[in-house]
């Protein structure tokens, strides 16, 4: 397995549909798996020392602590994705703002498509068939905007 | 000892210090201690576990997940003070929006001394000595406001 | 009685039910009231000294001084719940930015179940029995996450 | 008299000396009160119970409950100042979003002169003296801005 | 006339509706206009210097400058009320930031009710029937709450 | 004249003095008056009306009205600078979100000097000199980054 | 052709049609492409540089690069139109807060009919016809306003 | 040459400082270049093309387009740094808020450092030396919070 996403909480799981349905378009193996920074602190650290995975994505909502949590178990590469809710500036600070050290690269509100690319774009530099992939990819989306 | 401060990092010491000039006015033992969630994440679950404290006190900026890490090794009641950067909604809200099942009493920007005065509040519900002190304190803090 | 909930408005009943539905689960007596900082400060200062509550919550939306006012009335410690509304930001930091000398504890938006779940820890340093259902509930939850 | 400016702390003095410098141009009675709304609860409610006064400015930072405890106890006009700190919209938010039945009118963050000034145009509603200085003031300011 | 509701649209005619329904409570005359301070300049100014009115109140959204518009051509004390829209802050800031010397007093997002009620304010320092009025609808207002 | 920048007061000279800096590099006439919307609204509408400008500057800060004050006077295009303060998203959005009918181009916080360049930007649609010395400009800010 | 109007996505085209909306009633050529700054940068740069546009209109959301993209490529004078969704504050950021030496006129949040407007009374500078149409334009809005 | 760092404006140097500070620490090649997304775009798409760079780092404050500009021209993973300044919200979100299809992640205000290290977690994927300086470096990190 190459790419790891972690949901904080099942109802994060439609953040991470977005991802899947990007990861399904590739040659890379990945895993989902629900665990909880506040709730399964000990369950997390298992999982993630655990994990094969070259890269990680941590999803989660308001004071969203998972990304940070994953990167403190781990020296492989933390995306991390705010998820969408009453304030939204809560999941978004949480992510970005990680202190010096462990760092943790944040994608958009609710970006689990945009967290599972940039894994790919990580995973391609040493991986040519990955790179050809995206290359077509990016040709397509070009394609799309052009035609309309 | 009763209560149990812990920071981020050395440079919320600023914090710290508030909270223990309120701590030293009352008859309650306290420590103060230094572990990152994101740096240290084993050595801050150590010193939660072997704690004695019965109310704990986190101290951190940015993406504050230290008070919500803590809570996460304990079911003593844990407070949370956000400490001010460039952003100030980043520790604030990092402390405030706790997901459901895991909670921290989050106190005001910079506010460790609320947060030592609440932890002496939730002590003297059982400590009938701590509770005329609380008592004492509150009539000082009134005659200051009234002589003005 | 142990816990007292106190709400600013009817409107703010959802919010108290997420309490109740947590306190229901624990050996722990409460009452909910409704007392407004504002339209009914006399009455909420008579609730608040007359109850023989050891721990507050009170919940408001809006310029929330509905659980700062029942701090100014007691010394047992006192948490506080912003309920929604069209701006968030506002029963937010009118709840978390408490001067200095009267803390509140701030939970997250609508946040009853944690703050009723807060006065659970709190109350739990002194009565093992709760203690004891506390990490009876923790354990649920985290089987909860581990078996999803 | 007319106009009782009250500071939730010594530190907003800055702010009310603005106000001062504005009453001190017209012909009308003021007084400077400090009281807390969170720390002197009942002091607050007697100072402004016992006050003569016509309109009433209250002048608070942070969680800013200070303009509605007064107007929570009395039928006369209330005025509320926000004053600056490290977040602004603390008070500013807690002042203006007040709940239906107890309005506050809320001026612009460390606006103590517009405070008093807004004062002096309800008095002049019924005062046809200060009117005329009010029509004065407007002039000059006005003939300011021209000369520039 | 006493007291003048100007709306900035068509649209905040809710809001106005808000204001209207509290009016009529009380011995209190009143006008509903609506007149743009960006669309309507010189008519805005017309109805403003026309008006019999003691104290205005300017309802609108977005960049909300009617209020103060409506300031600029009076010395009759004016209230504002910020319309709730997409991003409500801007309204908010707006009506609050007035700059020194034209004092607006903010009332609450879309609280054409408070406003109407600090208008009410006003006009009862010198009507006793309408302090009178005043009091009782507190006093209603108290029972409401603690019958709940 | 072309250009006609207008302060809302003296103290925004500073972006001002950005823009003027901009202008003194092209061939293209302009003014800098001071006039307030909310001190000096009739001056300001005979300022208005009375220039010969082609494109109107507003430069103002807290509850920025002016620039929309201009664009309710005139059908030339109008735009306008949100002036930095203790909030800067008062000014900000007090610009930007005009309602619809009558438009203002918003500048960046203090950008006096855009301001001034798409005022240039703008008179280069039909002069054909003024857009060879935006040419250049650009060329020459080209430069200045690629030698670094 | 005058004004060139370009979507940074399909989605963005309800904002376009109020765009349309306007243009449609004035004597004025327009085009409306379609071009993503991030997934065709090659595209957008073409279509810009071989538009004959004299006004340039990006509408974009999120972190809303198209307008500052299309000014880079272009002396042409640019206005940009933030599109609303779950943060609106980073598509009107990004367009804002455009660095010194490259403007854009920023519209309010979905205000693609001001957008439109703004660069008809742009165009109307040095074209009689136009201004002739804006002067109706604006006495029929006032007609509107005052009949209500 | 492994890593590209790219600032918008030599004034984002001090941040750039800080990445450099940490790439000194590992065995991994870096480069510092300044290329403005506004008003270098040919150059910038040159540099980046032309670029031998594994992963590239955008610094770059106010609507900070350059990470975005960069990942529309390569396939190479792109993180991004916010520059602070009067705002911090708007550089912050204009890279965080990537549409779907170009993603970049996003790092802390100002957090040049952790960019530097992000990268490096991310070369050290398949670099098995790098994999045991970063082992290293987290240890002396945490060595150094423990010993205080």
């Amino acid at each position: 397995m190459k790419i790891h996403v972690i949901l904080g909480s099942k109802s994060d799981m439609p953040v991470a549909d977005k991802a899947e349905k990007i990861l399904k378009q590739f040659s890379v193996d990945y895993e989902i798996s629900i665990a909880s920074a506040h709730r399964t602190p000990d369950y997390l650290k298992k999982i993630v020392e655990e994990s094969k995975a070259d890269v990680f994505i941590g999803v989660a909502g308001l004071s969203a602590a998972l990304p940070g949590a994953i990167a403190s178990h781990t020296i492989k590469p933390v995306l991390g994705v705010p998820v969408s809710g009453k304030l939204n500036f809560d999941s978004i600070l949480s992510i970005v703002q990680m202190p010096p050290g462990i760092p943790v690269g944040a994608l958009g509100l609710d970006r689990g498509d945009n967290a599972a690319l940039l894994a790919v774009h990580i995973l391609a530099i040493s991986d040519e068939k990955l790179a050809s992939e995206l290359m077509d990819y990016r040709e397509k989306m070009k394609e799309k905007v052009i035609k309309k």
